[in-house]
């Protein structure tokens, strides 16, 4: 027996002046523990995925706040910067596949979450900029939008692709998000809407946003989810690797080897291919990522994730259809970022491992109204940092 | 079959202004990884624990900077304040249990470290207020010797207990600091020492100091253990807790719930009962701590742990013996940090749950030298802030 995703529940992402970060925590857990017709009261232990409340609101030492608020008497938090909550769902995946083999029954929250938007000091570029390597990047003035730059930069140098293919990404995932009422950016975008400059090559509309959200996700074993009859979706494996923290130590610039380590691990655990998948959340805080991580994750051979992005020409008709455009990749289907991405539908750091994992349980379980689509084993990519982290999902359902 | 410990490494704990925190956890990293007599390239994952390098070194993701200099492919990062290395502990544990069902041979490291004296911006004892209640301790100016002298106060107005009593508890400590080599104040202290008042009741030598250092902890199972024929610590359990934050929100001042809940748990698990430690390393960041956690681990009731520090009597003959006075309980002998403590061997936050391990290792393994003891079984208890978070652990002699 496997373990099983009971509940999923997630807030508005966006600039959320009026709710602190409890109120976040509290509203998606208990959106989740709805839907898993559980009390949070039941709940065994929590692992909480956060990266910097420290810097964004002087609170470190998360976990017992988590008590104070929900009351769990055991909670875990883990920082893996943008890959905070996967890293924790991957430790409740190890204590619950315990238990499963122990016959225990234990239910396990994990939730994610960030508040950006409440800094008492410093600048959240600044903050971020913390993920990537601080004695050779951020100290020479690095931010993550001027590394994701770079990494286009090569991308560009070194392919056919254009600036129109990353910018394509957006107004994809943009138009998915129009269709997502939990989404920050409800609003299509077209190619003539590129003119910012943020770092060459990428357009402020190339650049995920500054964003506060919360995502919560209850687990138990299949086992005991069957006893409950209640809804659950199978999580098949959460694969986690490490790379190194700065660009200027990887062997090639162009592939994001955590990404591809994981995804191979999870595709050998699930036993599937990359074919197999028929939805994927896949990291996409720039667009330039998005193309990074179909090649990373085996959608397409290096340099050639572009090529992928072209299945949807022409760009200026992407906002003519009311539903997700798949991406088409050897004939067949692949939707990807339906709930616009961390592009469109936000990217609070913290809680975006967990957000991902929603919208897939959301869309496995048909809950996912204009933007549903047909699928039956879906997964999700999220990183950290420029890929220093990374951890690979695949869900399926069980029927 | 359980869970192995086959190497431990401790740095010199101590203001460390030549070296930086990378090379202080290579070095410990090291020190354990010759002990086990592996190499570092065989090791599988690592769980490394770290309070705040964030805002002591403007580090996040720490994760992949240990990817960086270790070459460990997959690496989490835990944060549970001044505990934050017992979580990192009890996650790898989680790991092993599993790998040790499914028969697999998987060597965890697991690391903890913290820089406290190269801080770029704030002071020490605001980046360490982030683990008390930010919105209503911090914020109010509370700091961690003031909340503790909270509970000093209140300690002493409900008991019979004095001043002295506090500061006994320093005193053996720092003696059995002079017995370590690797401790921060190696400098026996009396009675007559007690003169800067910090916050009342807490004079300047009731309180840990603020360090540099890295403990590193080698992990198997025990039958990959005995494969590799090396010498080992069967490491019981690790069980951890999660109490309120806030002083203001607990049902009792003087019950640090937490550790009584992970001490209680972990005596359930390793089946054995308080008067069966011979040795325990027990969280003692102000004097206070070390009476507050003999109670709340069971080795006196409510309000009468000064009662076992008074075993020590006369307190000024404490410094006459040359290795570590126990305290008497019931007849028995029960050795409380050998080591030295975070009084005196030091406290980098982040390091302090995996340097506590290493002490016991040690213990049990008779390589402490003068500082040994006679001991069968060991234990850990380590808490994070005011006991929001706290994690006990059992150690034992496999033969």
């Amino acid at each position: 027996m496997g373990i099983a995703i009971i509940g999923a529940g997630i807030t508005k992402f966006g600039e959320l002046w009026d709710k602190n970060w409890e109120d976040l925590v509290i509203e998606s857990s208990k959106e989740a523990s709805e839907n898993a017709n559980i009390d949070l009261t039941e709940i065994d232990s929590c692992y909480v995925g956060n990266m910097n409340l420290s810097r964004f609101e002087g609170q470190d030492h998360v976990a017992p706040r988590i008590n104070e608020i929900l009351g769990i008497k055991k909670v875990v938090r883990s920082e893996a910067a943008c890959a905070s909550s996967s890293v924790a769902l991957k430790l409740a995946f190890n204590e619950l596949e315990l238990s499963s083999i122990k016959k225990e029954n234990k239910i396990i929250l994990v939730v994610g979450f960030e508040k950006m938007t409440d800094r008492i000091t410093q600048n959240v570029t600044e903050i971020l900029a913390s993920a990537s390597h601080y004695d050779t990047e951020v100290i020479n003035g690095a931010t993550f939008p001027g590394l994701y730059a770079l990494l286009a930069s090569r991308y560009l140098y070194e392919t056919d692709a254009n600036e129109n293919d990353l910018h394509a990404v957006a107004i994809k995932n943009h138009k998915n998000a129009v269709l997502n009422e939990k989404a920050m950016f409800r609003k299509e975008i077209n190619l003539e809407d590129f003119k910012i400059d943020v770092a060459t090559p990428l357009k402020l509309l190339d650049c995920s946003p500054i964003s506060d959200g919360s995502a919560s996700l209850i687990l138990t074993t299949e086992e005991y989810a069957k006893q409950l009859d209640v809804e659950y979706v199978k999580l098949e494996c959460v694969e986690i690797a490490t790379n190194t923290i700065s660009l200027a130590k990887r062997n090639d610039l162009l592939v994001l080897d955590s990404a591809k380590r994981a995804s191979e691990e999870a595709y050998k655990k699930a036993k599937i291919r990359p074919e197999d998948i028929d939805v994927i959340e896949l990291h996409d805080c720039f667009t330039i990522a998005e193309i990074l991580n179909l090649e990373a994750c085996g959608f397409a051979k290096r340099g050639e994730g572009y090529k992928i992005v072209r299945t949807l020409e022409p760009y200026d008709e992407i906002n003519k259809k009311d539903a997700p455009i798949p991406y088409i990749i050897n004939g067949k289907k692949l939707f990807v970022n339906t709930s616009g991405g961390l592009k469109a539908k936000g990217h609070p750091v913290g809680a975006t491992g967990a957000a991902q994992i929603v919208e897939i349980v959301n869309q496995l379980l048909g809950r996912c109204g204009k933007r549903n689509v047909n699928c039956k084993i879906g997964a999700a990519l999220n990183i950290g940092g420029t890929g220093g982290s990374a951890a690979f999902s695949v869900l399926r359902r069980p029927w």
